[in-house]
């Protein structure tokens, strides 16, 4: 044992402590003086840069161009659309200074962009030819939390923003849905989790948004996490900031939008999914280190040398792998590494020499395999462990999903087995809150899938319109 | 004539103007509602992905990491450096309210983020085994700016800020000199742009540092831009923010630190330095398109193919090539690329087809060059018009690179031909604002070569200590 694993906590015991254990002492993060902004770490900000690599070239070949819009927005700016401005207005931070100068009119800083990029769709925007305009950017955000929690919630946090216009609603809902599978492909196959697609009820919908679509992902204590959000503005905003194309036949038209994003809460569920009791464990497609090499009594003759060959030959074709030559004691080393979540660690000593062999070592089973120097097995493994944490994370969710018929059930599940539960629902915001009220279990989405032909809502007993996955959630 | 050039001004009749006008309509930028904010653009904010790529592998390569601070700086963390304060002050932007709620300290949005990393620094080095510390950002920074530009002065800008600590004075001035080159070799190389490598003057250094170096470089229309610095801090800040470290003999050191940045102005450079009366012009290293193929009389059978057949061939060899298969005339389409400063055009019609032919067509010579479809000599092509560009630059600048032995001698010269003006100085602060008051040119950089021996002081006539580059700046 060492320092490293002695003081982290017990995830079952306290999930919440054990998260901030991890986040910590596996370098993710560290805190600054202000109230909940964090800073993120060379190892956190390495997964942020990988997460970027992975969309920013799906965005592109989906036909996305990449812009920056201004940090700042003019408070009337903000409140030219009635709802948004509503939803947002209460957590932004306000700008009021300019150096000694008070300003004639306050700034915020944006919590999200929609009042720039339609300010800047307004003025570039004029035939059927500049449509459709496919936009995104990356860029940090600012909302005025009460209570924050190292990426799942904070002041300021990273985050993509997609805004697109369309000369169609039909073509702006196409892009909704497209950029849904977008980020629910990518959760699944390179971050490892799975997760499910619905609608946001009208209550938990996006301000101003005509419909929410979203995925949800369940962590492993039975919380749901949202990972990622596809608006539909219909032509709300367009009205509000005058946003007109001529179409082919010389008609004056407003547009209509979308926007989607994901943020550095997916670094929250990656942890939360997949961690365990020594740490973080990450899946090879997303780790920044994929795999360390260990050597074993370095001193004696040839294992510096074979370390340093075999991490050329690895850095070689493409993996991400690390050498390990400090002076610390292999089982530190073993241990902050599985801290780290790395997904296979390769020792080299003496005794694997001689048989010009290394054992590997996986972080996901614990599993030790010997294998023959010339002859490793490397991308096979890493895609079984990037298999196996997709598979141990769906079982999870899967045995974790119920199905209630009344409210009192849905209540007991939640009570003893906390995770999905799914139900019939009338589709009234009434019935939507009172079960909010009374099990603390939010509306997370409506399902894809038809209602029950015979369904009756859990709340009110009368005919369900919708089926619908509810959840205590972050 | 089309609309593209009909409006552009003369650069030589009103260079501010004709700047406007270029970043205006090559799409790289917009406005926004916010004074001094800028909107980047798809083909500006491409430009900018690129310099990022380039340099970030640099970076990387040299053993840097990135990391991520926050945004906001509470009004004491500010104040902790005396000079450094002093320095940023009055030119940031003050949050003071967070919702409805007024802050107990108000917070400021980073101009440069030096508070913010010793902060950091000062909780995570301890040891000797921790240092060096070699981090980098990417983001953006708010300075409140009164006039503003676009790329060469505005209230928001992005930019890289490295930070770095180290054990000893010698390791930081070396790491200094370092990333000096890696921004030197940058512009050279990959922006086409000669700078000249120096040191500020005591008045000209950044605010905190004990030393700043510069790399300048000249405009089209005689001024200089300063186009990337980097500072060594000493042990100034970690005295001030308390950040020591146990040595190998186990005694408590101070660290010494250094950062240096660039930002989207080298984008404006990129625009003044390249630039003629038909729009921008860019190095094909830092082009997002490198090529445009224009395909001529479409509709005439095989033209079309033969066209998205070239851009296919193309793009597999990693060339940044963009087809235009729009419905604008050739015509319009030239000038609609060359004001986009496309390095290399392509155009396919019936008659080169014939002859298996295309005509080439170079945007900083207009040369036409006809050569055979099998045989396209491209990346010759993109390197001659790389290097055009820079020996262009270059005697540019050493035509306009002058020396003087007095004050009245560099007046006269300022007066007819703007550029830089070299002279022997003092070194004395006194004879420095002497000249920029009467003149209006600024100190842009102690030379690196030695003093003449028997040299004088352009203003007192004393014994010279430095030779010192003047210019009327950006």
């Amino acid at each position: 044992m060492n320092k490293y694993v002695e003081s982290i906590t017990d995830m079952d015991k306290d999930f919440a402590q054990w998260y901030t254990d991890v986040v910590k002492k596996s370098e993710m993060i560290d805190y600054s003086s202000v109230r909940g902004c964090m800073i993120l770490r060379p190892y956190g900000y390495a997964i942020w840069e990988l997460i970027q690599k992975h969309l920013d070239k799906k965005f592109k070949e989906t036909g996305h161009e990449n812009v920056y819009m201004p940090l700042l927005i003019p408070q009337s700016l903000l409140q030219k659309e009635k709802d948004h401005v509503e939803g947002f207005a209460p957590e932004v931070a306000w700008v009021t200074y300019g150096g000694d100068e008070k300003l004639t009119e306050k700034l915020c800083i944006r919590p999200t962009s929609e009042t720039l990029f339609c300010e800047h769709y307004a003025n570039i925007i004029q035939s059927h030819r500049d449509l459709p305009k496919l936009y995104n950017q990356w860029c940090s955000v600012v909302r005025w939390e009460k209570t924050t929690r190292p990426f799942l919630r904070s002041l300021e946090f990273l985050w993509q923003e997609g805004h697109t216009a369309h000369a169609t609603f039909e073509e702006a809902e196409a892009e909704t849905l497209k950029m849904l599978d977008v980020y629910a492909d990518f959760c699944e196959k390179i971050l490892a989790i799975p997760v499910i697609k619905g609608k946001k009820t009208e209550n938990e919908k996006f301000a101003g948004a005509l419909s929410t679509y979203t995925i949800e992902s369940l962590m492993h204590d039975g919380r749901a996490l949202q990972s990622g959000t596809s608006h539909n503005f219909g032509d709300g905003f367009a009205k509000a900031f005058d946003i007109k194309y001529t179409d082919s036949q010389n008609q004056l038209k407003y547009v209509y939008q979308t926007s989607w994003g994901i943020s550095t809460r997916l670094i929250g569920a990656i942890i939360m999914v997949h961690g365990d009791n020594n740490g973080l464990v990450l899946p090879p497609n997303i780790a920044p280190i994929q795999i360390v090499i260990i050597p074993i009594a370095m001193k004696k003759s040839g294992v510096k040398e074979k370390a340093i060959e075999l991490e050329q030959k690895l850095s070689k074709s493409k993996i991400r792998v690390k050498l390990d030559l400090s002076d610390k004691t292999p089982g530190w080393k073993f241990s902050e590494y599985e801290m780290k979540g790395v997904p296979l660690r390769i020792e080299i000593g003496p005794r694997d020499l001689e048989n010009n062999c290394v054992t590997m070592v996986r972080r996901d089973t614990n599993e030790k395999i010997t294998e023959q120097l010339d002859n490793l097995n490397i991308e096979e493994t890493l895609e079984a462990i990037q298999k196996n944490l997709f598979d141990k994370a769906l079982a999870h969710r899967n045995k974790n999903t119920f199905e209630a018929k009344t409210l009192d059930e849905l209540e007991k599940i939640l009570s003893t087995t906390p995770g999905f539960i799914k139900t019939n629902w009338c589709g009234n915001t009434e019935c939507e809150l009172k079960v909010k009220e009374k099990t603390g279990a939010s509306a997370r989405c409506i399902a894809f899938e038809k209602a029950d032909e015979d369904g009756k809502c859990l709340c009110c007993g009368e005919k369900s319109k919708h089926k619908i996955y509810w959840a205590k959630a972050y």
